[in-house]
């Protein structure tokens, strides 16, 4: 696994998502989030937490204290890629710099809500990938019940379970099904390396037309220049 | 229970709402579902089936064959209401006639969607009170997998758990806490009591000042006519 | 004025929609909203009625007793139509039976609000024409604070002064300003006289090319045609 | 083709929408539109009109006279079905009456259009089926310019072009690429066969598991019921 | 108020939102803005703008010249932040360069619309904050008539009166009414102590659970640490 | 043409759209966009691509290979700007890098699509400006099928035909028809003058009263200004 999840931060989601729709999964990208560290790769393991519609008598048993929500940032591990449920909802938080601090300490390589941040500067700083529907100052409270941990989840319109693969950029955000991110990766990588070709041959003025998607004569001459790249990388 | 259904039955969903609200209960409503029965009141106890979004290798585990969804169906019981998070998708149906010709068979009280219905015109023959988002043709595949029953769910922001009192009319459906629900009945049958008395004022051409809320004069003519209402109900 | 009204009455909101937009008028349709009674036309005078976000302080202030919502539903006077701006909002009504009532009782014409109808069912039973958003149960207190009366307002997207013309039919609602009502009253009737002529004539099977708009032949026919209902109309 | 056509009038869209689903073909429902004839189905062969958004100097060539959507509906041919792209515009009419009734005349199956409808009272009582996003009073030139016929279109987010395979009932409205249209009317008739015996079966008192969908024994005890159906009706 | 004032600039709106929610006031977010200057902090006074949607008759009269919309910046004051009601209407810009100037060389605060802003890149070089829905190039007068100032106004969802505090950061910005504005000021910083604690904590490694919110023991722990910084803050 | 496109580039999308607003042109800025690159200013020639909603038929006959999507990009000529039509889809992207490089070689002016962007940080790196409405990783296929080329489309509402101007900055994008295009450019040019004039008041702390609009004292000012800067600038 380890090694799948470092070919996969060599590949970008659109390439992901073009492998993964090969395979027919359309629908794995989470929808309507953005990173707040744009540049930044993310790749990690899902844990999940899911909240429910505020009411005051499930509040009350549930929201207060050490809550779902706050045992899953504590009980994250290395590598690990929280995922919220907040079922779109843009008017109220559903975690802060604290436990933002707290997932960055125990090492969790980020942090997916389709609800929203607070004190969005703050967990900024911090640094750890963060992808959210925007940042909004309420407190969780105004709108949620931290409800449960490691159950599969709905985020941003993708079905989530833990241990689902996370990979995001600033195209956005994927869930890969475990089974399929060695294969999906690795085709990403090949897929990737074509591109390059293209977009080398691009930057000379080749037309798109016959170049991409290659034709038989594009294919001969990106067989020339991959041997060319793997001697030049492997010197 | 029966007799706090019973009373139920009797009051308007406007009038729970208020009493509910007054407890601090404000977001107790399902939003943005309406009915394929107007004219018909809706109460029962709430049973829930949560869907998660379509993918493929999830659903082919838990989309087929005797899935969550006929699970949940076939195993209601008289009076209970089937309460379905499908995360307000209008893309899709999530029930057709057939399984609400079998929540009917087994005497159950109605069903509540966020979601769509397949057959809309089969399954308001049948007669069950429906609530949902719209009418759709489609396959609950196109966007859900079925995925579990009897846990808490959220349908139309409302958070709704098995064993909740659902009460329902041509204003909407509510999710009412069971420890409210006598207490709250009790409390909206007085209200409206007032507000027929309220209603055969305004109907002889009495001012909505003084009268609506009542002021102290208002209130003690109100008592007059309630004890006299009683005695005309008592003969 | 009480004969412009009559004249309102006879002409489609269609119709008047479209010699509002001949005179620069292209926003005056109060938009997402729908009768309570199909078939019925509405022709009124507009009072108006605002509201504002729900706020506990401002609530407390306003909110309660005899407030601006029962000032401006207690004061109608006969043909007119209360306008309420609800900010389109979806989740909490903006008036009930009680107050409906008393409009009927009053004479008023109608009532238009961007928000929503509480026991919508019961207020469909008073007849009084109500185009709203949806019906909902909560209470006005949920989402709004009645603020003033007899103000400009907006509401569903349209710009509404005391003193416009309202008409609505099944197609929606227009704010008409009043010193244009009679000239768009008398053009309407004119236009709908050749629209009964066109109707006639395509279902005679004429076809739309030279009819519809109507050529010089097209409209010397009409001309005959004219004179001819006349005749008819005047015995 | 009138042979296909006979079978998908009798035939619900939502068998039809699984079948298509089974094909591969999930996004063919026309979303976002509603019936004005509520319990009438809707089949037909489809023409296309071409909507795009209003400007002065396009209005002023394409909008006036015999322009593109006057065109369309005066060349209809029986069986046809028009269907608008009108971008899902909610505040504007795309035809009213007289346009309705000409299409009525000439034959035509029924009209399909994602903006809304004029006159819709009128048009309603012209007895054409008419599916759109809702009535408004708007003359089409609010928001649009009639630009072409005839074209491959959006219409609530599917494909369709001329010659496709339009099928409409209460569920909503699919567009069936015409070489599927006979494979998939049969399979949804043997389908919907299937569906009528597990409706009685469920009538009966029949649980759903094992039966929807059947495993081998209730296949067995179907096809007996099946060859009893077909004795009845042939006799 | 200079002095709660200075104590809300040193305070985040998530936990000004926090002390507001407890006191019983949740909707004081203004929803859907976003700043122009990501980092900078906005607190000051109320003043207020409200638009209306467009008319011509309405703009013709109260549009041009010296208009609400320009009355209201040019009588703006030091420490004033200018709140402008545009129902969240994003087709048109509220205001540009030129009044942005104005308002920032009279010492205004900052600036508040749920509507648009033209010129923005210009608007953000001038250096006041400005909290909009987007950036747009349509002139006011494609959606509004500047209608009038100092009145209570809706924005982004809140009720904002002349007078309320206005405090807005990345988060976004929250109308505080006046007579909580110190009290909340001073638990919020109290508030942010204990954060600025627990988050030293949590740095070092210290686990959720019983920190946050803190139990008896770190309590005292709190205790000893905050006379240990006032001690460092007071050299 | 040349020489319009130069003043063009010279004045902000703000004072364009206004100038266009007083010729009646209302509806020509293209919503729901941002650009990629802030503080760029596009001008350029409109060519257009026009997507249809996905459909397997269609997308195997029309998807792949050279399809319209390719043939648009390979054929843009220097100074273009490429707009392509996605109906305001959010969940698939309508290029990406490998197409975005091809039009910056070409000499492209830019590229606007009213759907996402593929791979947005490496077009963002290419330097093309391109407003979208957002990033997103999916291949075009997951929604689209690339149509035609060089047809008019309908883009973020506005009605775009090829040889149309295209103007964008920070404020957003308007599509300007190529008969006003000089006309407006020197009105343009024209009302900028003004402004600087009445912004350098603005910053002397003139009033807005009087100066914006100017009465004639302060044109008689803004001439003698005017005259000042000519010299100045004629030096």
């Amino acid at each position: 696994m380890t090694e799948t999840l470092d070919l996969l931060r060599r590949v970008a989601t659109a390439t992901l998502s073009a492998q993964l729709h090969k395979r027919g999964y359309r629908d794995v990208s989470i929808e309507g989030v953005a990173t707040n560290l744009p540049g930044t790769r993310l790749v990690g393991v899902a844990r999940t937490l899911r909240l429910i519609p505020y009411r005051p008598d499930l509040f009350e048993r549930h929201g207060g204290g050490y809550n779902a929500q706050k045992r899953a940032f504590d009980s994250l591990r290395p590598g690990e890629v929280l995922v919220i449920e907040a079922r779109g909802e843009r008017a109220a938080g559903t975690l802060g710099d604290v436990l933002a601090a707290r997932a960055a300490y125990l090492g969790a390589a980020g942090i997916v809500t389709d609800g929203c941040v607070r004190d969005a500067t703050a967990v900024a700083a911090i640094g750890i990938p963060t992808y959210a529907a925007a940042p909004h100052p309420a407190l969780i409270g105004r709108r949620h019940v931290p409800w449960e941990t490691d159950v599969t989840v709905a985020c941003g319109g993708a079905a989530v379970q833990p241990g689902d693969i996370i990979a995001g950029d600033d195209d956005g955000v994927l869930a890969i099904p475990p089974h399929l991110a060695q294969e999906v990766a690795r085709a990403a990588l090949a897929q990737e390396l074509e591109e390059r070709f293209i977009s080398e041959m691009v930057s000379r003025g080749e037309p798109i037309d016959g170049l991409y998607p290659m034709n038989p004569a594009w294919r001969e001459r990106f067989a020339t220049w991959r041997r060319r790249q793997s001697d030049v990388e492997d010197q």
